[in-house]
């Protein structure tokens, strides 16, 4: 894919999928997934209690240079999330409560950048959600071009344009569009089955019992001792 | 101490100096202490404003592995705080809600790791307060032997199982355990020699006078000088 | 500059630049003032909301040691914000709410450290915004010389004495002395033009449009495809 | 891709395109490119001079983990890198001589690895050029699947099994394999034009000219002044 | 242990331990002693080629301060190692060719340091290697207290005094006193045993064969699968 | 200092100067100099061995563009250093062998980075020595603005244009042009001091006696106590 493009694509989950997967958030539909997918821990939420699931809109911008994020927002349409990746490393402000304007006008949820963000007061005011790598007021140039819509990596992980991003106070989870009806099912298998283990552990069970784990430590050599009488 | 073991203790302090050293905080207590025992700032709460003080029931876990946790659990009474360490640098998820369950049954008042935690919605809701080094959603296995009740280090500090882990805002400290009553009555007299020293200077009076300090910048050679017309 | 000085001067920004810096805050600011002197991201506020703007007093203190903000806080006025450096990397417990009592006395708006803070909960229960590398309790000496009201570097930024620093959850930018007037007016122009601007996003226009961005797009060779029915 | 799966496959480039690649090295093979798939700069040499290129055989670990290395030997064949990615952030030393004594008898050139390696002193003996984020000795189990031969990301670049592997003192660059000829080709270009640049340059002239970089200057507003005569 | 404190003591390894682990390398000695006891991999060493093992005497100083350094010098005897480590992090010059001079005169064998050196091109010259976390020219005070021979933690271990300190270019181990013979039993039998399987992957036998790692693979439910004809 | 200025300037040191200094090296520079100016240690050498001093050109480049390089490489004369820096962090290879055949042939002596370097075989081959962030390829924009011979921050440190700039294996040192006969003559007198300790040092005193330390470690508190017989 050489050359700078902005691909039109109206390619994403459905509102059921998405709607399923927010509210399983983060933690469970990653382990749903079979643990793939999950964004880096450097990227974290400017305010706490936001959970949000929609359609991955990609932006690959160079550093410093916001051009393809203005660029983007045309092809952003209800219930998306903005995803910003940089072709190096670069924690300038390149988003800002301008173009959470536009965005939210769009009904875009949110933004997940590998960047930087600013406006973070207005943006927390507006309740428009981000996640970031850092907060940082820096500018930057509308000078460089790049590419919308096409696979990035943030926070080591790939995220495809249309693919499902999932965010909330634990970080960011990528499922691929193709597996989002699988993870959803997981999701609901998974949730019940910890909600019957969230009851077993109040009324004071072990996970150590309810999931058999002694006879691994066990076979691990691990042993019980007593401590000396003192140290 | 070659092989892994799980070693039960009823080794810890009392009541009487995990309560003074909580309402202390970790900032008085460090400096009573004679600046020993300082994890390192690397570790944060996942919310603001929680303070505890507690018996140290240690980890030791293989990264990426939690199984070391569920053996933990079953070593843990009313008034401990569970501490993770990793045999090397880890952020997985290796603690989440359903871990809470399980120690708030048992009385324990929180955690301090040196890995990352997961579900920090759900544990801020419970008020099950963790320090950790990272928050992230990434799932682990249960397959690699390690130990519970041995020595550990924890963000650059050692850690004995029954010491006392003092945590709040500013940070996470241990005291060791033959130190406790030591810095309870330290840290006693050091607050209300602050208490003092606070309403002196919100009178008015300088650090500079109080603590008599204008020789020492003289002998150190600090001059005074009247700043340039212009720069 | 050879030895260790403290510079007592008057000079600084008159209330008027302050209170209108305050206003417009650090992202509009920065832009004002042509994207100078924005201080590094990993300065970070210890509770969110504050937004200052005040003239610097600076500090230059060995690492480890905070004889020097002692001796600083006789150099204070009201509306001024203490700005912390070390000579070499720090995060050290420098300033907690001993330092804060005595600079709230004064007048002083705020602290800005290239270090460590701690009594968090103390100075957010006080009000006293810091905006620093790490919050950690550790404890320093007083025993090394250094230097008051000379020029630093916090955060990879050059503050001299009598600038004029604002902070809010953005972070921390410094505006030269001489520069706050024009910096004013520059903020104005750009706030007028943002609002005008934010009314017409909220409309639903476009950056692009608004920017006249398309013809640059096309300029840099960036071509708009259509996604591939599947991929 | 639910599961996890050894990958036999034997899509790969031609010699001719590995010999082109490695003899153009990484950083012109990257402008040739595009600019696309440069991995991050913590990927290091274990020692200097060493330039390979070749098939990407990928292995996806846990961390702390290194089963999958056992699982990838017999997939490679001559003329493979060896590429490693852990599912998450890992440091610990996964591989060491005796796999590289497995690896240099089935004629493998080199170990990209975004984690740790040991025996650095025997790899260099032995002319087994390894590039990974840290070296560490520290041990890793052998009991928790992954993948050989899946698509992974390594220091922030995505791999695919098949994709060219560019290594030298500059980094790693990753070409996907349908671009390998026409990378080639673009190499040499740009070969032909920097040495003829280079002579240009030797012989006096400069950038700002060859390039015609002088009205762009004078385009962005860069102004020529002289210094004032002392500051 | 409160206070500082200078601790005389003559407890350490026989020169045949010692002798034996610096023969047997970091790497072979990590894994002869259960995978314990290994320095994180911020500690390089400042020239390739160097492998030592020696008594440790510790120090612990003040961040930014070499006093305690010079007052342990007195405290070396031939086949020592110094071992430095800060109360909270540094990565000043604590350390240079001055110091390195005293050491070679008492045949101490090198520095492991958790903060900076300097004069690494002298020290380079001498043959006298420093495993660090820094290389910095940073001049350092020599004003406030700490201790030398008490336990300290570096990069991320504990080293108490007597234990024996092992380094080479995979960076740097400590085996407790009491387990030095142990460890280099373990670590005659561990060469003996790699030698044997080094012979046997030259011969081009494979390691899932040799450790018998076939049936687990397929226990642990992984897939052997032919690549698709494209992806 | 609005809008963005290449200042032609002649102001620089004397070849006694910078002779001198080089000779010096870095850290007695540093001491001589009363230990300002000292860059971090981030800025790490590509190859070992090289030491030079010389008058700093300065950039003040846009991340991941070197345009401004470009245009300062007509402002250097021989005996200068170029100094790098980027308006937010940057670690792209800003810099490669065509930038130093243009250097080489105007007789500069060599690069200080904030940002990263590519081409590092060549330029090692060339013998021309640079100090940068990363070693990185990431190809670089030729798009935005930025100035030449204006101050700038380098890795914490202030640099005028014009300054000495010093660099060996220790890292980098910059010292005010107004300051450098003075730190000439200082080093001088250092290095008769340093050279007659190291002699006292070889021959076997202690620099506890020598700098007459015993006192102050006794003022200290600092005690001696002998070890218990076990522990």
């Amino acid at each position: 894919m050489s050359g700078h493009v902005i691909v039109r694509t109206s390619v994403g989950p459905s509102p059921e999928v998405t709607s399923a997967l927010a509210a399983a958030g983060v933690a469970t539909a990653h382990e749903a997934s079979g643990r793939h997918g999950l964004l880096g821990p450097a990227l974290r939420p400017i305010y706490p209690g936001a959970r949000i699931a929609g359609r991955a809109v990609t932006v690959l911008s160079h550093p410093g240079d916001n051009l393809m994020i203005h660029a983007s927002i045309e092809q952003c349409r209800p219930g998306d999330v903005l995803v910003v990746a940089t072709t190096s490393r670069c924690t300038d402000g390149m988003f800002g409560d301008l173009f959470a304007t536009q965005l939210r006008h769009r009904g875009v949820l949110g933004l997940v950048t590998d960047a930087g963000v600013r406006d973070v007061a207005d943006l927390t005011a507006m309740g428009f959600p981000v996640w970031s790598r850092a907060v940082h007021a820096q500018g930057t140039a509308k000078a460089v071009p790049g590419s919308v819509n096409v696979p990035v990596v943030v926070a080591g992980r790939l995220v495809h344009p249309g693919d499902i991003v999932v965010a909330d106070d634990d970080g960011v989870l990528c499922v691929p569009l193709a597996e989002g009806e699988r993870v959803v099912e997981a999701a609901a298998v998974r949730e019940r089955n910890e909600e019957a283990k969230r009851r077993r552990f109040a009324a004071g069970e072990l996970g150590l019992d309810v999931y058999d784990m002694r006879p691994l430590l066990e076979r691990l050599g691990v042993r019980y001792v007593d401590a000396e009488p003192e140290r």
